[in-house]
């Protein structure tokens, strides 16, 4: 089927969804989670093509660790499922609501946005958190996976499309698009008038070209350079756990940092000993000329600064003052997140305004851009655009408004 | 200088802009205003000049009409930048914030995107409004206006510049782009990265290429081919009411409606009275079959349902059910404005729940849907997409957020 064909579908479905109240999308979360245990052993099959295919095409081992289904990996879906149903409705919020001098009452409701879709790679595993948070927010997907995952998609979409039909709500309102091919996605990008939100999920170029050729509305999503600027004012302990953390806690996501800042005040004291710490842990450091000079430092190129390494690596830099930190940030960050460790209120207060990214960290690690460590209970991916959403987006993320007026045969 | 030069100014300006404190920003727009006053007469010569080129060009009395500055009209302008002084600054209004379980301190606070793009057609009022909108909300702002308004915009634009610049903010943060060519909003649509966000305003011509050609992020604006439903238990007083005034109280506005829907158990009495009032108006009636049988009424063509009039035209049917309104609205509908006019609490319940669009009058006049009438002070235009902002946009809509997150050395 044409993803047109399967666009418009999804419409026709968006229009009950968006009208479905909320026990019954509990429920058909519910119904999805304990369908996915129970075919369980299904998918696991299905998976194995994937992996075997991937062996064949000779795929990394930490790739194919990636794609790789468990039956407990199956059963961590099913609970992210079942915490979507616990998780409240974002549809009908009453975001603004005011009567106007002439009796009208004015309210801003939130509503889903219909249609979304979703390109992603890798992990099999966000095709049923994606179904279920476009699901709960009372919008259609159209998933379209990685060509490397196609079996296992396969099987958890006819899974869960089997459930939402079972428990009464429509089965399109889940499809899964074709990965054989890139046009699927070239069909996505401009399906302007069907899909109301595209939402790109995966490397920098994924989301280059899809932020570039998309005429459907794109929320851009996760690439990070961010940065740990550790000021003259800093307490070098909270400073030493904050770098280190940020930098090592996980490699490979993108609110790991990338490029450590230190104030010239600390190029003595601090900068040797975090040097330290950081290739004590296996990290790499590539070095400007002030830090170049300690041991085990590789110099660092002009591209260094702009690296978003996901890799045991960090740039290092000397600045000597607080206005050259956010001036290197503003040439070089990616508008993800940014950090300082400082006990002084007037340099937090600057680095906070002065910064333009999602999120901005004061002492505490990058790593805390994420939409579990916020509390949201869900996230579809971290946007880096200043549309829309910013940030770790959440359910309520995934949701328009509409106003609605109540007169008495009001004219103007 | 090239477009790409001036964004990249601009982007240095909203560094600066977006530290400015209300009190600033409010003390150059009352500076932006008397000095508008002051200079009136420099801008009416400037505005003689696109007059007499718009006479010899041919252009209609109408556009003319509004095309011509007087000191009333700057006046009026100037009123405009005062009453933006007295609105709240959204810039650092908190949104959400709480305290996580780890002690973290999350806020997210409003802040603004940094460059806009606005891109409009005819009346020069705009280029003050914007410019002001824009200053206000803490965004530099890069104006693309109507060849035909060029010699008035560039007098309008350096009063303001020299205003901003003399109130201590920068004044590139107001520029004007060439308007000789098309060269520069194709500029404009690429400067991805130097721009945040692009808003068209003026034809639907305008609004596609924009759409379908910017890398920029777009907020759409305005096409709206606005629906009144009259309901088989409507208050005929009240519908008759509201179909005039959706209808005729403004032509040319986006908000006027377009089609009018009639339940079928209304077509042998409030139908003929309503069409009757209506060509009693001067307006054209464009009948479906049921309806064309009334005297006057020129039978509809298949595009007549989907035409934005803009003139004392209405397209009128009748429908045997609520239903089969929403279902006309749903292939017909631009998304801006649907009314419906009932008694029954079932029936616009329904109405409201399955109609998409940026706005739902109940009971009232499609002509509402407006940012003076929603009592937001200012506009900048009417959203009719579902990302970042949906309906009448004010000073909150042109702001982005930044989550700020302080904690005491927390890391994962």
């Amino acid at each position: 089927m044409s993803v047109l064909q399967q666009a418009a579908d999804a419409r026709i479905a968006a229009i009950d969804l968006a009208s479905a109240i909320r026990s019954e999308k509990d429920a058909a979360l519910l119904l999805m989670a304990s369908r996915l245990v129970e075919r369980a052993d299904d998918i696991v099959t299905a998976n194995a093509v994937d992996v075997e295919n991937a062996r064949t095409s000779g795929l990394s081992e930490s790739m194919i660790d990636r794609l790789s289904l468990t039956t407990d990996r199956i059963t961590a879906m099913a609970d992210g499922l079942r915490q979507l149903a616990a998780l409240p409705d974002p549809v009908g919020d009453v975001i603004r609501g005011s009567t106007l001098a002439n009796g009208l009452e004015l309210r801003q409701i939130r509503v889903p946005f219909g249609v979304v879709g979703i390109i992603y790679e890798g992990r099999p595993n966000v095709t049923a958190d994606a179904a279920g948070i476009c699901l709960k927010s009372g919008n259609a997907v159209l998933l379209r996976g990685s060509g490397s995952a196609m079996s296992s998609n396969a099987a958890i979409v006819s899974v869960l499309r089997k459930a939402v039909a079972d428990a009464g709500l429509p089965a399109d309102a889940i499809q899964l698009l074709d990965a054989s091919s890139r046009d699927s996605v070239k069909e996505l990008m401009r399906a302007r008038g069907l899909v109301d939100v595209l939402i790109p999920r995966g490397g920098a170029s994924l989301i280059r070209t899809v932020v570039e050729e998309s005429t459907v509305p794109v929320i851009e999503t996760g690439v990070g350079n961010c940065h740990v600027y550790v000021d003259e004012a800093a307490d070098l302990e909270k400073a030493l756990a904050v770098v280190l953390n940020s930098k090592t806690q996980r490699l490979s996501t993108c609110n790991t940092a990338e490029t450590l800042l230190v104030n010239a005040t600390l190029a003595e004291t601090f900068l040797p000993l975090v040097v330290e710490e950081l290739i004590n842990a296996g990290v790499t450091i590539h070095g400007d000329p002030r830090v170049a000079t300690l041991d085990g430092v590789v110099p660092a190129t002009d591209e260094d600064w702009d690296k978003e390494y996901l890799s045991a690596d960090i740039a290092v830099a000397v600045v000597d003052t607080l206005e050259d930190a956010l001036d290197h940030i503003r040439r070089h960050g990616t508008g993800h997140t940014e950090a300082i460790v400082s006990e002084n209120v007037t340099a937090t207060r600057r680095f906070t305004a002065g910064v333009d990214a999602a999120a901005v960290m004061i002492n505490a690690s990058t790593r805390f851009t994420d939409g579990g460590e916020f509390g949201f209970g869900a996230e579809i991916g971290i946007s880096t655009q200043k549309l829309h959403a910013r940030g770790p987006m959440g359910l309520p993320e995934l949701t328009s408004t509409k106003y609605v007026v109540t007169g008495n045969g009001h004219t103007r």
